[in-house]
């Protein structure tokens, strides 16, 4: 057992911190006040200048202009960027991008990675991930609508997707659906690579979602696939991938909850930080600040707490993925969701809470994640279906197999 | 003790329930999805059928137009109209304009009520309430930075506040000002009519809060008052006023809490509802309804429990201000205002769980209600600020003084 | 809709708590330290006290011997009497003789009456009540594995139960057995009146609960049931009574759940003024009592609200009991009591924590509090059961019958 | 950072484990039914085993008889031990004597080590720690009311304590008292090394707590201090000494309070197993068992995740003391102590609940941790006050020193 972060990671975080507090932070106000479209001119720059200063795609191998990072150390990058709600984008490891890249990457065709993961590596294409359902629920994603029928050599998709994020303006759809209704349940999917100009594939509106139907990336786009034809190349893995696009899926998404969680606990890490200016700085009568407040002293000790709390789980879990692999790890990711989301809830609610009227506004970041990351606990699963997850594991621990 | 609801308020509520659902649920989408300016066309042509029906401004004498109703009715109708986001607007009993009419009613010389409460009984005007400064915390109302010093026989007001809530649109602005700041603490303000049009008065900006600047009656002001030039005979209650702004203010806050409760409680039932339906209709796989998950089943007994709690406490401390007067029921008020509003978030909390992604969007009003309600455990003084009244009540019944 | 407590009522009140204050109170240290057989010669004379005052057996009827009063008048009693260990004993409506009393004065024949139910209302004898068995569930009281087979005119029982409740000592048995094993569930069981001399009836022991077996009257006892033979007449109801034990038991838990609950809010009632003087008595430092930490007020504020919440579901819940029938209300008492029952456990804790060591120790009340009512979430049914009946009324309500 | 085990680590805690399976575990019912006096001769005769097995005293180093084990492993053995109650004392590592003997080797002079240390070294002897006093609070060690004044070259004390826990057939009291009361308020008190015999040193009664007043090692001593000379060679630390109670006291709590935690995450581990055998082993229907149930599911995971999460906290501060010294770790441990305590409630809670009526009772361990561990979150400081301490210590981070 060693607690220590290595000299360079360390280094490292310093150097992400740094770039994240001189050149992004100063994006936020132009993003929350006047949206996407606004902030993406100057965000491009910022993504030039993280190219020049070597921390572009931190979670890519050197091979295709990444960083080459252990899933650990990554992590704690990804705390760093998670401080900002524009910080992954800079340094194009934002979602969903970054689980298609390792998709393509891990179970692309040679040709599937040039054409695509090419573009999403430089930054120079978006993605999407359509797998969700209007119709069906998201914790259950062995049971999906959207059906894919062979037809010559190629397949037709039939379906609805929505919360397919970042749908609007981007090239390529990762598209999830059943080509083998009479599998069994965890073999009838696939994922397809759909370009999202072919025909029959239409993003129908970005959904609004808290107030806003949003734009460009931060955006969640509901897709129509009706008669959508794609060819037999444009299976994931191939003809090797077909029936396989549940265990696709869900490898995606291990490492991805690791990302996810850690972004969480750079939204942790700056509140926390917010919650302490403001107690500090803000006095309830004259000489009497807020920070002398045994309650405010509490919510601060319960915050500290809970995030180091959080961060060692994360930690140990992208430890165990290193070492053990993601399956052996599937228990850990599964608590980290429920357990990191919720923490997160909690975190955010004080912060808010601490800045009375000043953490509604747009004025700081705070209310911009409180309406955006509420999702933290339904996305990827849903605190419940990750409960259950640890429970029958701990069960099976001691020898029992409870029914689901 | 008797909990039974009278027929005729029953009745009474009834109606207002049905012509919620009819008229002004169906507005909801167009108020969230297209804004204030695009839903009030069709709101003021409903508000002309509550006319009609009989069911404008519940809570105004009989002489103002309004149906006279006592509190304790008042708040049962004020429930079922908290169901809406529009249902207070359109029966004219939304906050500001309610608390002001009362106000003006109350304190207000016959020549302010005739200039200012006529128009607001009859919803041809719109009012704010100009208290909340940026600068100073709205958790000690006795400490404001806003002064009206004299000037011949008026004032001359120079301040900001903010969450100035409706000022966008407004005519009128019931404004706090210190006019004697060697005064005791509670003595030191004033409250002053103002109208909007004054030269001097501005309105900087709505502030955008949880992501929307918003407009019209759902928006926060932030006024700034710059040689601000009001006559004597803008003082609310006349020379008597001066030095009473905070009595008036409070005094105006004690039923306008029991307003917001219920309000709140409406909200509470209508997310009840959706979740039991949702969890009713919606399956997890075929023929296994949400319903039937014991979390889900959790939740639902919780937020009953917790409602009716809710809604118990709310009716005794509006029975104790009908029959022993705002001050005697000081502390029961405060105890509803932070217990009613955690009820309130945990609610719409578990109504958002159990409609997953759907629970995020804007397709139903929970992410409307979980986006401005966070809101309701800061304004009219945060969670502990009452907390400290009930204890220091409590502390009291036993003999004990204890410092703030 | 009235919230007052009638004059009368109020009067009644005040005498019990007067009189628990000055005679009961007196003899907990007793009680905790020495136990049962040391109190219960001085608590025996209190008894004839309160015969003398009038305020004996006040859930009986005049005609027994009783006050005569309406649940919701009990309500209020309980909740005095409550406020001490010895308190519900003292004036005869002590579970669970209480609940045997009411059984038998509603289903008893006229000579189970005069046999059992004259000597328990003169407070002359005790009884209890097996129902639960250590092999099952308690949740689940439709499936026994006591049975009662016909031999001759009269039945022989064979079972074991636990937590017969101050079966050390009693008289009178009340058995749950099942009669009929091919019945529905909820027509299998039958109640028998079982004297504790029959030949068969065995005290295995006084179960050791949270570190004391108890004896007399606090104790919970374990009885082995081997060929214990009861003649026809030994059928509580007589042979009308067969199989419907289940009915009978839940008939007797309704006014039941509303005792429990009352007392425990006079628990509370005593453990939050205990927290108010020990906070207003006790310093930090010279000078700085503890009732000026935010973290105590908020511990009042919280109690105070959660407990008047509590009050006011169980007091409307009485009063739908006495006006609408116990079927009728049985939402309303699933709902208190598993709502009640947390109020309690959080109350409590407060109240401890306040105390510091001292509140660890038998010198006050609190610790014998939480070592005996950490129960009240499981006794009578444990919180998740009733949260499901709560969930699946509530769901009904909206036309939804879940699976269980 | 690596979060594996070493494998010698690894086999030493499986050879405790394996241990207290088949020896300690196996006493608990005779020290839960009969009490300390019954199980110390087989526990004693376990002592003997535990040496033979070279698993005595892991804390100590290996010149007095221990294994000499780093922080960090004696905590993964302390959770192994604290499985058990008996578990630390039969490894002769349990407290008060365990951080006794830290004080005495660190701080002792050498015939103090000598007539003290060795044979509570080799469990020859008990002792007691005498600090906390009745009318002071013990979340401000700085205000003590026991004195020692000078008499010629030696001391006498006069003074109250009560839980110094073990005083029962201790043979020397480590006494805390105040030496010059004009001193700056950390440096008033010395800590003397009384033996029990000395005239004026009384045991005037074991503090009856959650209903026991226990006896020997399990009890919490009341004592009186009434003119109890002590020579100067008294004094913990000889002549440097005088002065320094309050900062031995605190660095004897560092290491102590990672001992405690682990304990309890030993309870933890513990109560969730049983937890996971009761619920896959209780049927609530024929062939339905309990751990089919969502909310023990949600339970079970909630308790893993805390359980989890606490650990590593633990583990991470153990590996600071070893790493940066107690007085760097300072913050730290504050936070396990707090956040520990509440995650053994929570599991002990939920593990009683899963149990029902069985959970209660003294067939299981759990009314015991239930009992005895409420006082996890008192003792050694309340929780409060160790959020205080965390709360500056963050808001120092960000350069702020909030009023206490």
């Amino acid at each position: 057992m060693d607690f220590s972060v290595p000299d360079a990671t360390r280094a490292l975080c310093g150097r992400v911190r740094a770039f994240l507090d001189e050149e992004i932070v100063p994006l936020e106000p132009t993003f929350l006040g006047a949206g996407w479209r606004a902030v993406l001119p100057p965000l491009e720059a910022a993504r030039e200048r993280v190219k020049a200063l070597g921390l572009w795609a931190p979670q890519l191998p050197r091979a295709w202009g990444g960083m080459g990072l252990a899933l650990r150390d990554f992590a704690l990058v990804g705390r760093e960027l998670g401080r900002s709600p524009l910080g992954h984008f800079a340094c194009n490891c934002q979602a969903p991008d970054a689980g298609n890249m390792e998709l393509l990457l891990e179970h692309g065709s040679e040709e599937q990675r040039e054409r695509w993961l090419g573009p999403l590596a430089r930054g120079a294409m978006r993605s999407c991930f359509a797998m969700t359902e209007p119709e069906r629920p998201g914790s259950n994603p062995a049971w999906l609508a959207t059906t894919a029928r062979r037809d010559g050599d190629g397949w037709v998709l039939d379906g609805r997707k929505w919360f397919a994020s970042s749908a609007d303006g981007a090239a390529l759809a990762v598209v999830a659906a059943v080509t083998d209704p009479e599998a069994p349940p965890h073999g009838r999917a696939t994922l397809f690579l759909v370009p999202t100009d072919t025909p029959g594939f239409r993003l129908l509106r970005n959904v609004p979602v808290m107030g806003h139907a949003g734009e460009g990336w931060p955006s969640h786009g509901e897709v129509e696939l009706a008669g959508c034809r794609v060819p037999a190349a444009g299976v994931l893995g191939g003809a090797a991938g077909i029936g396989r696009g549940f265990a696709l899926a869900q490898a995606r998404l291990g490492p991805g909850r690791i990302h996810h969680c850690m972004r969480w606990l750079g939204i942790c890490e700056r509140a926390l930080e917010m919650l302490c200016r403001r107690a500090a700085g803000r006095e309830l009568a004259p000489g009497e600040p807020l920070a002398g407040k045994q309650l405010v002293q509490a919510w601060i000790a319960d915050s500290r707490a809970e995030i180091d709390a959080a961060t060692l789980l994360v930690l140990r879990a992208a430890w165990a993925i290193d070492t053990a692999g993601a399956r052996a790890a599937r228990g850990e990711v599964s608590l980290i969701k429920f357990y990191v989301a919720r923490v997160l809830g909690r975190v955010l609610d004080r912060a808010i809470q601490a800045h009375g009227a000043l953490g509604l506004t747009d004025d700081t970041p705070l209310a911009w994640f409180w309406r955006s990351e509420r999702a933290a606990r339904i996305y990827d699963g849903p605190d419940e279906v990750h409960q259950g997850v640890v429970a029958r594991a701990e069960l099976a621990r001691h020898g029992f197999d409870p029914p689901r």
